[in-house]
């Protein structure tokens, strides 16, 4: 009897299904250069493909594992030697962009930034944004539903889905390729495969929604004296700049100290305050947007909320400050580093932060936790180093840092997804019932468990 | 054995369980004055009360239909003599408005205008709106996913609502509360209860999210020349008006002329044109941002996009436009009239408006179709008039309208829902393999088929 690797290269051809050896040649994900493992690894370059492969895979009850950009950052698309892959890589045509309806059909594994460019050509912008944007895709970033930098003024990534093609784990084609932002007939199906990491189907095809460029953008590097100031600061600019502020990204003291120190990013101004801002707005109106951001700058200055200000005065200034929020390397160069992405809501911020804090250093006196957040979106994340060798220490940092969030109804996720790596803790944030009622979805949706299993539940 | 009223009457007491004779003091609904007929009415005070109801229904396969403010357009509430009705009036609390988060917890039972006035009076804005707001319900709007008029702006429902709670069929409580804008924290649950019309579980409470008020405002109601200087104009005002451009309702000419003939509005500028937009832009800055507004208005006029245009001078002015747009009753003085509410790609629009009109002309040579649309959103209405008398009238009007969308992937419910309806009609816009899993997930939830029986499946 043909095995697994054999039965889907019959069916699809060698150019389509790779074996193990030749899997081995890749790294594990961009964060684990060890080999990859899988009995096979398969590149449909259609849905039928696609179908045909899972048709196969759910007949001979051989679990799956889909991949895109490897950048995740809770080990949802690892695999072991028993798996079968399902990569994307050869689904990577944008179909189509609409300028009129400001739609782009595009298939899964088309990388985010091939997305933003091919908008931005049409003077319109694809507004979903992160770090890992050159090497994360799009079927990716549905699956996770991901959020990044600009989520306070576009929302994450489900609420940039239209219409969304996925396959079953039985090889059933969902295709509800919507381009409208109104459609109420009947359940809204896409709404199941965005975020739930491959566990319920395969996204193969999206349509999302493209926004008009932007052609004015004024930011700053704010300093404040308080959370209070860093919430009415926000409050503030949000009233006041009309729709236009698009990234709040706030960094604790240590964090700025931190990534400033000698050696790493030069400090633009001085390192002693508790909290730093930067800030971005973006509009249509050159003069006028920039006008009335100095405006409100001005009023923040002279009300006391801001206590130092650095308006960039080039492209080469603008990128250095953004530098200091996006390359926290300095922080690696102490280990191990607990990389933790939590939501609460802003009220509840600083007690919380100081609470983890100060569980952390009960445990460990030189532990070190900095912290960043796009608060706007109730989300931080945290680096945590305990400051000395021992045992455990992942599943002890993850206990001082989940814990607290249960009485004040954080999430332990707020944009990475759950993985392998929160599956443990995921009833700090859902009850019972959820979980079950979870559960109830996966066992109907995916009766075999061969969609990515023991990733999530 | 005791009946079902009787059941629900003793185990929740007579304030909160009525009987059929006092249910048929209420009318059926805002549309249909005829006594409202019911096993029983029952109407919880709690979450807790919800659930005891919804388990004993459940242990007797005792049919439910829940209703909110009886608003909705596709008699997706409507109930008959064995029906057991669960009304959620007596649950209309604003729990909290978060002023920092910028959330509000409201019960099911508030009216939408409600929650509107509560939001202003803390400087925020609850931004879904619609015609029927005093009178309809969050949880309506929830179940329903409402539109609206600010769509093109704010989003629907499903993007307003942060955190949800509903009962199952089976009286299991799912408190998925999340107060934060980013939460991927296995899977979204609140998704299944949204838009489904009270078919997979009844909502009791819902956390929205708010926004900052706007403090600026600047509309105009403006003739077009044709479709293409429509989408020209819709784009230029969201290129340029950086994000502020809040509603954008295009009438086409017939529609305008019905309801500006004498006897009914007074029609402001010339009636002899093609279209007709009635825009609105909203901002934070009066000065600024009324210069900005007059001066594309003016770019448009001197690029021919607009023909003619009537800014208003005064609220009373402003008022009286959009009564234009809002008070169609003048199409009402022709019987019967077939309202209808589909959605579809723009650019499609004007080919899709023409064939309708030239179908129901063929059939009815003396036919009206008078046409609106949120078209930013992809959304038209319809009034379709057949101009002479016959049966099945309403059946042959679907069938004209509903079978053009089928090629171009427009939707049979753009804002309104399938209800009862619109359900023969779910697989012009839905697949088999979409519908299947549909009814796997009601048949999943609800085994029993108790929760709004008969409605969008």
């Amino acid at each position: 009897m043909p095995n697994i690797f054999e039965t889907l290269q019959a069916a699809l051809g060698a150019d389509i299904v790779i074996d193990a050896s030749r899997v081995s040649e890749r790294a594990s994900s961009y964060w684990d250069p060890s080999p990859m493992r899988a009995a096979a690894l398969v590149r449909p370059r259609t849905t039928a493909e696609l179908s045909a492969t899972l048709k196969i895979c759910h007949d001979a009850g051989q679990k799956i594992v889909t991949q895109g950009g490897l950048t995740g950052c809770v080990q949802g698309a690892t695999s072991d030697a028993d798996t079968v892959i399902v990569s994307l890589e050869k689904m990577n045509a944008i179909e189509e962009i609409d300028t009129v309806g400001r739609t782009a059909t595009v298939q899964a594994g088309v990388a985010l930034q091939v997305l933003q460019e091919a908008a931005r050509e049409h003077g319109l912008i694809f507004p979903v944004d992160l770090g890992a944007r050159g090497s994360c895709t799009v079927g990716g970033n549905v699956a996770t539903n991901a959020g990044g930098i600009n989520v306070i003024r576009y929302g994450m990534m489900r609420s940039r889905v239209l219409g969304l093609e996925a396959v079953l784990a039985d090889g059933t084609v969902i295709s509800s390729m919507n381009h409208m932002l109104k459609n109420n007939a009947g359940y809204d199906l896409k709404q199941l495969f965005i975020g739930s990491e491959g566990t319920l189907g395969v996204v193969t095809r999206v349509v999302v929604r493209l926004e008009e460029a932007t052609s004015s953008r004024n930011s700053a590097l704010v300093a404040l004296a308080g959370f209070d100031e860093v919430t009415q600061l926000l409050k503030l600019l949000q009233r006041s700049l009309g729709g236009q502020l698009s990234a709040f990204e706030v960094m604790w003291g240590d964090y700025f100290r931190d990534v400033t120190e000698p050696g790493y990013h030069r400090a633009p101004m001085d390192r002693h305050y508790p909290y730093y801002v930067m800030l971005e707005a973006e509009g249509a109106n050159a003069d006028a947007d920039n006008a009335l951001f100095m405006t409100v700058m001005e009023q923040a200055l002279s009300d006391g909320l801001v206590a130092d200000a650095v308006i960039p005065q080039s492209d080469t200034e603008l990128r250095a400050l953004w530098e200091i929020r996006e390359d926290f390397m300095a922080l690696y160069r102490r280990k191990p580093i607990f990389l933790y992405d939590v939501s609460l809501p802003i009220r509840e911020m600083p007690a919380y932060v100081s609470e983890v804090q100060a569980r952390l250093r009960r445990r460990w006196p030189d532990s070190r936790c900095d912290v960043i957040g796009h608060i706007g979106d109730g989300n931080l994340h945290f680096f945590v180093n305990p400051g000395c060798e021992g045992e455990h220490q992942h599943a002890q940092s993850d206990e001082d840092v989940y814990a607290p969030l249960k009485p004040i109804g954080g999430s332990i996720s707020a944009e990475h997804g759950i993985g392998t790596e929160k599956r443990l803790h995921l009833s700090i944030s859902r009850s019972d019932d959820e979980i079950a009622l979870m559960q109830l979805l996966k066992k109907t949706m995916d009766p075999k468990n061969i969609l990515n299993p023991g990733k999530v539940l």
